[in-house]
């Protein structure tokens, strides 16, 4: 490239391209690295008894001391879920949050004892910090959760706005709508760089206004006979808010379940982002003391998550609430790509017991946090910038709001198509992509582990999961090779085994035929051959019999 | 109910109410069983392994010489594919298919070659047959694949009118649109009961005219200078038919990839439902004798799915087909409930080797093959029928269906909201329910296995996925009590053995004093105590470790 002396900014995406969630990117100057989220995804389907994908650091290894700190830009766990796994990792560097957002971080991090204590200083719309090279300059843009913040950041080579997760909403509710003025005037400041959340660009038009959705809303309240049980993300502060005002101005009274949804619930209202008269919570067991068209139950399981309160509840497990005939129930979020099935199940058990099912899918009662293509365009018309990265999303949705940068007048060789862990070159005039990649393989929560769950482990569980396993359990005597009674078989998620006693038998027949041929004579034995031979000829045989593919796992113990 | 003594027709759907997929209901009137369809339906999630599932049959138990036969409505998998696992089961029966229906059957038994010769009676449009009490008369219906027949049944009680899956399409392809007259003839006769498709009961308006999409899918022939790369389901006969027309048009040859994409276009061409001229299909060999420009390649993998032909080309791993800049990949089917991240996923591997993707939420290059509610409601309007039941859908299409039976003006009473294994009593002049169910719990096929995989052993698989297992072999000294030499731990799914030595080495540790506390004093030993130990007192300390709990599966060996 044409630039090769000039100085220039490195940008590290290490989450959050190529994939929804798990946001995490590195601005690094000289040594001087600036951390913009530290976000966590959910597993794919194929990676059974995972609990979250995290970012991979190992870009960061050994260098603590050049992380100046960390910029969060809103509290949902896909921008500041990973803060537990790594930030100790990082050096436990100094964070720059809203009010609303550390709140999140800090009650998260009471679930993780052992950590060490955060140091969070408060930002707000207007704020400014000085970290290194970089002057940070907060912005306040709407989306589904309060206090929602984007960059403007000053840096040696030009200005870089980061727009967060972001939506124009002309009529929000309980909030300002987007101010404009402001954006046009950081736009006036040149901006070098747009990076812009592509959550929606695959969607054409304009997101609902929260205004439709309460509306929407509202017609339900009107209409409802019996209860109303509203199920939502309990990160949707927005729609718990449009919930709780409703309910008030219906008299009815609120009961919140499920965990996370008391949770945060409890700390929005704490930190005043959430409005509500003194006496409209009430305990599940309170309920009782008033008539049904009095009482909004919000709860967890929008997404038909099976440990959820609504799955609880539709599953008749749940310790205080079944459903009733007149019940209006509401799935007020979008379905996940994944959980159309849980989601479907959820539903049908609720139409069984003959309650009624409202979703975003008859109504307009739900808005998603991310503007679609008249608000992306939008954004990139204000902006003007000379450069474009498209942020947040699958490649599908970059390649999309990448049209919508070109549609917008940018050249196509400042429109970048980049992926986790491809670094950026940031020059005055221009960027460029270096040929070495920063690792980017997936990084895996299980339990305690963190990081070491890796291809084989999940392979197995992939094996495990299709057609089980089988033990073969053969005690050897020493001084003959043959084998000592019969061998022991255990198996599990292969076969039914009660009703496999012909099939069993005949396969511990064959393994005391395969030692006993190999071994039989006597003298030195090549138990590793004869371990393979068990596994080839059991797993052939096994196979004929069933066209199932157990992992077969021979033990041969010489006494 | 009031009908005690007046005759009745039992009717007895085993598969398809409450679900998508494997269709199968019984009529039963004194003891003669009529059969309407034998399908299969795909597996959920959370049934790693399984095959297929398939309907249960329980209560045709020993009654093979009631049943008088099986009529099928069309050649699509969740209405035929049980036939190969069930046929001998019900005794074999006589079959009556239309002509492509047929065929597909009879080419599906090729794979299972153990399985008896059908007997099938070709029927079409207009045919009348009489079985028992039944006189069945079959009548052409519109789908997405050729020779699909509603039946027209005259029974003891009343007349019932079964649609099959169908849409009303004015404009069908190389197809005579939805016969009105027909329709409006049959209801002349009166219907008791109709029983017609769900499918489409959950959405507004009128499905697509396959017009429209010959229309849309032009415009990316007339635009595509590279090759086209169409996927679609190898059933949908009327879209492969769309895509060859419009290559000859264009003067492409095509390409069929994938093992099921050429069958049935062979099988389709072979009995006369697809034209098209003698040079069009040419090998994949072949291609390169053309320019990109001159090419279709209609392949299998719309879905996404891991082995089919398009994840083959786009993951580099396909024998001779390779992505290009300039190609355009049609994904031309609507995406399953629980497809759409492994759609995603094969959709950003395209874009990321720079092809262009058309999928149905960008155009509608898709109809569906069912009804929506203008014409479900159309269909009650003709049939004006006293009974209504919905059949071939989710819990919450059947009560889509059911609203606008309602609205159609049908008494709530004599609308029905039925699932497998109820049984309807079918009067003269109403409906009842009785209270007795038929079996109708889930049989799944894995392998050559048929209903062996039962809820232990999916529970296990489950399990093993999730944490994985861990074996424990111990050898204890039958004299002493006390354990020989270091117990083999085997482990598959749990964590990374090789990094893992510590915690094994305290693991064995624990075994050893395990077993001799318990055992070490010799005299009588209670080895199942000793086991319950290790499975209980590891399975704490693996979980304190980890937070993991792995299947552990203690094995004791005395010598």
């Amino acid at each position: 490239m044409q630039k090769a002396k000039q100085p220039y900014l490195r940008i590290i995406p290490l989450g959050g391209l190529g994939e929804v969630g798990r946001n995490m990117m590195l601005l690094e100057y000289k040594r001087a690295i600036l951390i913009i989220d530290v976000g966590l995804r959910m597993p794919e389907e194929d990676m059974p008894g995972i609990d979250y994908i995290i970012p991979n650091i190992n870009y960061l290894k050994g260098r603590s001391k050049d992380v100046l700190g960390v910029v969060f830009t809103h509290g949902h766990y896909d921008h500041i879920g990973a803060v537990p796994y790594l930030i100790e990792k990082i050096g436990n560097p100094p964070i720059f949050a809203s009010r609303l957002t550390k709140g999140i971080i800090l009650r998260r991090q009471e679930e993780f004892p052992l950590q060490p204590k955060l140091e969070i200083e408060e930002v707000k719309d207007g704020s400014k910090i000085q970290l290194g090279p970089f002057k940070i300059e907060f912005f306040k843009q709407n989306h589904n959760i309060p206090d929602n913040l984007g960059l403007f950041i000053e840096t040696p080579v030009g200005n870089i706005l980061h727009t967060s997760d972001f939506k124009f909403d002309p009529h929000p509710i309980y909030d300002r709508p987007t101010d404009f003025r402001k954006l046009n005037d950081l736009a006036r400041r040149r901006i070098l760089l747009l990076m812009s959340d592509s959550t929606g660009a695959e969607n054409e038009g304009h997101s609902f206004s929260e205004k439709t959705i309460m509306e929407n809303l509202e017609e339900i309240f009107k209409q409802a006979k019996g209860r109303i049980i509203a199920a939502t993300f309990a990160s949707l502060i927005n729609r718990i808010q449009q919930i709780i005002t409703l309910s008030e101005k219906y008299k009815r009274k609120v009961v919140l379940e499920g965990y996370s949804m008391k949770n945060y619930v409890e700390l929005a209202k704490t930190l005043g982002y959430l409005k509500m008269e003194k006496n409209t919570l009430i305990k599940a067991k309170e309920a009782r003391n008033f008539p049904d068209s009095r009482i909004t139950i919000l709860c967890t399981g929008a997404q038909g998550e099976g440990s959820a309160a609504l799955m609880k509840i539709a599953n008749k497990e749940h310790k205080y609430i079944r459903l009733r005939r007149d019940d209006s129930v509401i799935l007020s979020s979008s379905v996940i790509p994944g959980n159309e099935r849980t989601v479907q199940i959820v539903k049908d058990e609720i139409l069984r017991q003959k309650a009624k099912v409202f979703h975003y899918k008859m109504m307009d009662i739900h808005a998603g946090g991310h503007g679609q293509q008249e608000e992306l365009l939008e954004m990139l018309k204000i902006m003007r910038p000379k450069c474009f990265l498209p942020i947040h999303g699958q490649i599908s949705m970059l390649v999309a709001h990448n049209e919508l940068a070109k549609a917008a007048g940018l050249s196509e060789k400042n429109v970048l198509l980049i992926e986790n862990g491809q670094i950026i070159r940031l020059f005055a005039n221009g960027i460029s992509v270096e040929k070495k990649r920063a690792a980017h393989y997936y990084v895996m929560v299980d339990g305690l582990g963190i990081g070491d769950i890796g291809e084989v482990v999940l392979r197995d569980r992939q094996m495990l999961a299709k057609d089980g396993m089988f033990v073969i359990v053969a005690v050897v005597d020493r001084q003959t090779g043959k084998v000592k009674s019969s061998p022991d078989i255990i198996s599990r998620g292969f076969v039914y085994l009660r009703e496999s006693k012909q099939l069993l038998a005949e396969t511990r027949k064959k393994v005391i035929a395969i030692v006993n041929k190999a071994a039989g004579k006597g003298g030195a034995v090549n138990w590793a051959y004869i371990k393979d031979e068990i596994r080839n000829k059991i797993g052939q045989f096994l196979y004929k019999k069933t066209q199932r593919r157990p992992i077969i796992l021979p033990v041969v113990i010489e006494v």
